[in-house]
């Protein structure tokens, strides 16, 4: 296989490392370089043999890069650069703020447009693969129901919001599905689950010197939103226990869709991920979706899409006579 | 929802049928008929409203219909009625002889490309639901193995040779995949299975009066290519319980990739069916992607098609902007 696509990572965190390692395993791919707001020099790729360069030279990189992956995150960075990015390069993004992805799509759309790029947003595991399987699920088993679960898995959301409790000096937040919500749903019982009845957290915490136990457990516990309607386990650590045993970021999660056809025939659907490593997945997933940016931009196919939009021969890098006989 | 998407169905077994009522769970398609090389007058629909037709007519309804299902077997039917029937109507089939799915693509993209029309081959769930999985968990975990597993279900080809073997008057015959092989894929463990490893077979036969039990169980157990390479237990019981408790059509499967990234971080998808009834869920499916055939058709995107050239938003009867909305 020939190399065909020339990628930029932007951003280098824990998703762009994830990105620099996933294209090491595609061989029609190749990294032109890592993009950061801070000093080059002070970044330490993961493979010393690929380039550091400073934001502000993107704009000399655009006749060398087939296809930019974003890789900052979705509350401030991608807000601002997805819209600015897709002017001048085909873009894949891993936008995840649900309820915002409507005017994110819109804003993009209008850029990569006018920049005659593709763009392709909000793809990784939830939004991405799971709403695949979301919206396959209701389009084959129109009458039934489709649930989420997540975990077990770190949400960095929820470990921030127990960061900022008063008293608090590190903490790490795990969702954990509830084992008999699961087997109700994959029973095909179709049932109705609250919000308690379907996630429980568990929080692993490191107090401050002199803080109350007590009080930051309650602070805690009753958070509107974050954790007040979950079951919330609350384990006070030492520091050195959260960094041992803490530092991982494993994450997973099911769709499944439960339904009737005929005279009530049960149809069960589930899809199910298990990652040691939740950035290192979805950065697999960006770079898969980079291959078919790259190919969509080559048709003339431009402006914002999902994954929703992407046919998946487009993922792989066989040809669709191969996928046919390989894979059917 | 508007009626907007007329449907024949061609062939009235136990797709056919599965395919009937699907469709009444669909407000945005309609019925035009069933279409029979038997006589219509002797073929009850599930639906007392619906109209079957003798299958010469079909050229009467080139107008009046968009999209045919083909609902026949890959044996004799399909390979014929595909490249015909393609050139007059934009179809959806489940051709499922994985071997000679490319030079059926071909004839029938020959077929669709002269008449004008798109036809989307091999749908199901194997081929199909499944491939799209196999297809995807290469795609994003390059470095990793993929196991197919299927059952427990009624596998119609090995109760066909099992029927076929003297002695027996009637057969059953189950396909049911490994637990423990199950959980060791599973598991991330990337292990090698052989084919007696993934699957073991087990028949449930009634005999001819006087026929030897001990002959017919080593006739079945020796076939080669269907029981031969398997564990295979047989039993022997009445016509009676083969109809009362062996009638049913249940069938399912997993398809598991597990890969690792990084640092050798274990990464884990799994897809799993469990279906009670295996025609209805392939006909469910059909006629999803009856949506995707129409829509592709009024583009202009004519020739054959498989899972792999479809968008999952295609398959759903909402708008783009909805989609986005509710379920990425």
């Amino acid at each position: 296989m020939t190399v065909s696509i020339t990628v930029g990572i932007v951003g280098y965190g824990n998703l762009g490392r994830g990105a620099e390692l996933a294209l090491r395993q595609c061989p029609d791919m190749k990294l032109a370089g890592i993009f950061t707001r801070r000093d080059p020099a002070r970044v330490q790729p993961a493979l010393s043999a690929d380039r550091v360069y400073q934001m502000d030279t993107l704009a000399d990189f655009q006749d060398k890069i087939d296809v930019l992956l974003l890789c900052g995150g979705s509350k401030s960075d991608l807000p601002e650069q997805g819209p600015e990015l897709a002017k001048m390069f085909s873009i894949v993004d891993s936008f995840d703020t649900h309820a915002r992805i409507p005017e994110y799509f819109d804003a993009v759309d209008r850029a990569a447009r006018s920049g005659g790029r593709t763009a392709i947003i909000s793809v990784g595991w939830d939004p991405g693969l799971f709403s695949i399987n979301r919206l396959l699920g209701e389009a084959i088993l129109p009458e039934g129901t489709t649930h989420t679960f997540w975990g077990k898995g770190v949400s960095q959301g929820h470990s921030d919001a127990v960061r900022r409790v008063p008293g608090v000096r590190g903490a790490v937040q795990y969702t954990i599905p509830v084992a008999e919500a699961i087997e109700a749903v994959r029973s095909g019982a179709l049932p109705r689950l609250s919000t308690r009845e379907k996630h429980r957290r568990e929080c692993y915490v490191v107090l401050n010197p002199g803080a109350d136990a007590a009080e930051v457990e309650q602070a805690i516990k009753k958070m509107p939103d974050y954790f007040a309607d979950y079951d919330t386990t609350v384990h006070f650590i030492s520091e050195d226990e959260l960094r041992r045993e803490h530092g991982a970021m494993p994450h997973g999660g099911f769709v499944i869709r439960s339904g009737r056809t005929g005279e009530g025939n049960r149809q069960t659907v589930e899809y199910a991920l298990k990652l040691d490593s939740n950035p290192e997945f979805t950065a697999s997933v960006l770079v898969a979706y980079a291959r078919a940016a790259s190919r969509l931009h080559r048709m003339g196919d431009f402006g914002a899409k999902t994954a929703f939009d992407i046919a998946p021969g487009l993922l792989s890098p066989k040809s669709a006579a191969d996928l046919r006989r390989e894979l059917l």
